[in-house]
């Protein structure tokens, strides 16, 4: 039996554009003479779909694209992942599921049995469980159908389930195992899915098939990465990160295997690639081409506008240079220099004007009163509006360029710095915009040295250092990572060595900003604990506040 | 047996006041002669503790409060509702518990059965639902305890889950039913809730004390409005709405029943109070005490400042009119009358001479292009941040004026009239607004009529009105009631008798606008489908877009 897996770039709520490219991908596969096609999880819809499931037009649209891929399974089965209705009043109204597809009929519905309700993942605010599991008989083999986290709760210390799904199906004796996925990248989950893929296979002793989503929604970014794995644990092949892939393969040389050959997988460049198509798709599937970026001549701004270019094309990017009494010379010459070394094109629009129209507007009220941050969010929430301004005279979008280290602990200026449509490095800590900087640059020097040598500084105020106000950020990160990715409680993270005065402020300041936060832009997810929908905090609380 | 329901304004993660809250209240409650006293859900780490809950620590403060409060379960019994922990493996690590505890030991826990994963709520991301249930017994009597949800899947058509607690109990023969809640406002609740406590009492024909939490959670708010229902099905007591109340009862009378006594339960009255308590209670948790108001002359500023006023006093309101070249005279009377009338300070401050300040410096680039949505979005956003800068220095968190119709077709600039720390009226359609206005000026003409009677304008661009870019309100928010709080197909209301193009292009510039919803403030939720955490929307969504 030949298999064909599909690892395509959907768009939610897209089904003309997802049912043609499924269809197209059933002609590649019956030309290469496949018996059997696999997609992604809710490949119909999108993933993740959200609440446009909640509405009944948006299930039928569904059902319209099985019906269309149902009458193209004629010489080939396909399954497919779409949402289905519960026929049962009890319960939620929809099913998770797998359609089997074959003889133009559907031969068999797969549900989807563990639903991650978690970090990002809601699927129990719409979907039931299902309790039923039944292998699927096709050409003589026989198939245990699962999706995505049906796979999951096979090698945990404490498992988020009561119940494997696969445990169920193996006493019906498959031959081989699918999976469809829709599992979002950080720079562990690639590996993290092949232990877990292995797992399964070590435990049950067949083959597995596991088809990812590829394509970004947002926040979420799906890398790929399909994996077949034969019985002896040995990765067959993984289907390429970060692009759209069809391939087809003889299960019986699956089962027979091969030497183990997995991707590498180098965690800058896995990020540098998961941000480069998320702000591709970002564009792509709202329609748009061209991106806006405030250049300060700062590592931030300047590794958003490299990941930019390297998304869009340089000529794509337009770059604004804003400086003010407090920025110095080397800052505007490395700006310029970046832009050049991408083929941006630049902007210089001096900020001190508006900003002294504002001061004196604003003289009968501020008289007598010190400089502080008013004065500083006065300068970042100018640049903010010179950007919108651009961006709603010439269309582009403009691109977010807080870091994580700031997000976290509020640096940074509500609708001032911290404006855009999407924030590109918000999931990444200073320490790691630094080593992705040194890796974009380990090609030729794209990003001036400058710019990553010099000490970080929001030149808001004459001297200013990020370090006058915050810890190191070899510290803070550190901390911050425990508290956030780790959820260690203070103590726990004191008892590694950290001071607790900075424990306590760093944590207090995360706390604190939570405010802030709820109102920027989605955050590109390329760690296990981003800001945004898989972190959700309340505003009014008061713990470690 | 004499029974005693406190309604307490808990505060998220600060275990300290609302041990000392529950305290006292046994305290009072013994003065009374009560032989037990029921709190609401989770009301030692408060409602909802959203992911504070993943943190270990959070758990032992929670675990410290119910040690607190056994010790003083001394000649009363107390029942109260904490986080516990799961001493299963499998399965989520939590119960939503609610603890009874007596003669200074924890008698009985009994967990959470449903667990409600739909609109603001996310339970089963935290919590197991358990599957036993116990009856516990007290003073000759035996007790049906149940946590929020778990009376909840009685009397629907379509219910969300397979079980109801109360079958499970009920044969053990329980002489009352308790109900810890935290269940939140809309302008339908109360009545709604009504129903609920009533279909138990009928199908079941036992008392039942519904204890619910009173207070505001950012943007959820809680009513309060703890019932007592009799067997016969009529309303005991119902307690009273948005403030806090400790009552006892004597088991026998309420047995006996008397006449149906619930509250009142006018839309607009409940609904103003609800945003009061919402406003009061985001400052007051958040430790700040002032307001900041941009009243533009219009009624949606005008309501934002006078529901401020009712909640933090006029004098913390500070009012900032700030007036353009297109700006009415008729406009500044009526927003400084508005100032007068609740004795709110005032400031000027005319934005001419920085927006002609941004024109200049942007000439270079936006030479020979016509005046659009860019100029207009300047204005607002100059006044953002005239608003944002009165913020830093003085300390007042400026409320969001957009009203719910507004932000639903993306009517506003994002960071300029978007702006703020809290949305006061988002989640009230523009024709509501009209009627909230009317119902505050029965008292006295609180609001100018002028405000309420004048068209509808930003006033951005020489003569604006809204009806220029919109449909009319009456006919915009019954579309925007449908899709939204009824989640109607696009067919579904065309069938209704709306135009088809009118509703298309209502329901595209919902869904387009998606990005902007996303950076705007929590709005405070009264109605039952609010924007924010209950309305999860995919942005690069392709769908009725």
């Amino acid at each position: 039996m030949k298999i064909a897996i599909a690892q395509l770039n959907f768009h939610i709520g897209n089904f003309e554009s997802n049912t043609a490219k499924m269809l197209e991908a059933v002609k590649t596969a019956k030309n290469q003479e496949a018996d059997l096609i696999c997609f992604s999880e809710l490949s119909t819809c999108g993933y993740p779909p959200r609440d446009f499931l909640e509405f009944e037009d948006f299930i039928s649209l569904a059902n319209d694209s099985i019906d269309q891929l149902r009458q193209a399974a004629d010489g080939i089965a396909i399954v497919v992942g779409s949402p289905s209705k519960n026929p049962v009043l009890e319960g939620k109204d929809l099913f998770n599921s797998a359609f089997f597809l074959a003889d133009q009929k559907i031969q068999a519905i797969q549900h989807k049995t563990l639903l991650p309700t978690y970090d990002v993942f809601d699927e129990y605010r719409y979907f039931e469980p299902t309790t039923e599991h039944k292998v699927v008989a096709y050409k003589g083999k026989k198939i245990a159908l699962t999706v995505c986290e049906d796979i999951w709760n096979i090698g945990n210390e404490n498992p988020l389930y009561k119940i494997c799904p696969l445990d169920e199906l193996i006493p019906q004796k498959p031959d081989f195992i699918l999976n469809l996925s829709a599992s979002p990248f950080s720079y562990k989950q690639a590996d993290t899915r092949t232990e877990i893929v292995g797992s399964n296979v070590a435990r049950y002793n067949i083959p597995m098939f596991y088809v990812n989503h590829v394509g970004a929604q947002t926040e979420l970014i799906f890398d790929g990465g399909s994996l077949v794995m034969s019985p002896n644990g040995k990765v067959f092949e993984e289907l390429p990160f970060f692009e759209e892939a069809i391939k087809v393969y003889d299960l019986d040389e699956v089962i027979k295997g091969q030497e183990h050959r997995p991707q590498p997988k180098h965690k800058y460049a896995m990020i540098q690639d998961a941000l480069v198509m998320g702000i591709k798709d970002y564009f792509k599937k709202l329609g748009f081409t061209k991106a806006l970026v405030g250049l300060s001549g700062g590592i931030d701004s300047a590794i958003t506008a490299a990941l930019a270019a390297q998304a869009l094309g340089g000529e794509n990017v337009r770059c604004v240079l804003m400086p003010s009494q407090f920025s110095s010379d080397h800052s505007i010459n490395d700006a310029v220099q970046l832009a050049k070394n991408y083929g941006m094109p630049y902007d210089i629009v001096p900020i001190e004007s508006v900003y002294d129209s504002y001061m004196k507007l604003l003289e009968p009220q501020f008289k007598g009163l010190p400089f502080n941050v008013t004065e500083e969010n006065l300068q970042a929430r100018i640049r903010g509006m010179i950007l919108m301004a651009f961006s709603n005279k010439f269309g582009n979008i403009v691109l977010n360029t807080s870091n994580k280290s700031e997000a976290a602990v509020g640096y940074g200026t509500l609708y001032g710095d911290m404006c855009g449509g999407l924030s590109v490095i918000g999931d990444i800590y200073k320490t790691e915009v630094f080593a992705l900087a040194k890796f974009i640059n380990e090609e030729k020097e794209w990003i001036p040295t400058n710019t990553i040598t010099k000490p970080p500084s929001a030149e808001l105020r004459p001297n200013q250092k990020d370090s006058d106000s915050l810890p190191e950020y070899d510290i803070l990160d550190e901390i911050l990572f425990q508290y956030i990715e780790n959820r260690k409680d203070p103590q726990d993270i004191i008892s590694m060595g950290f001071d607790p005065a900075i424990v306590k402020r760093a944590l207090r300041l995360v706390n604190i900003n939570e405010f802030k936060r709820y109102q920027t832009a989605p955050v590109l997810r390329v760690s296990p604990k981003a800001f945004g929908m898989g972190r959700r905090m309340p505003i009014v609380g008061k713990y470690l506040s």
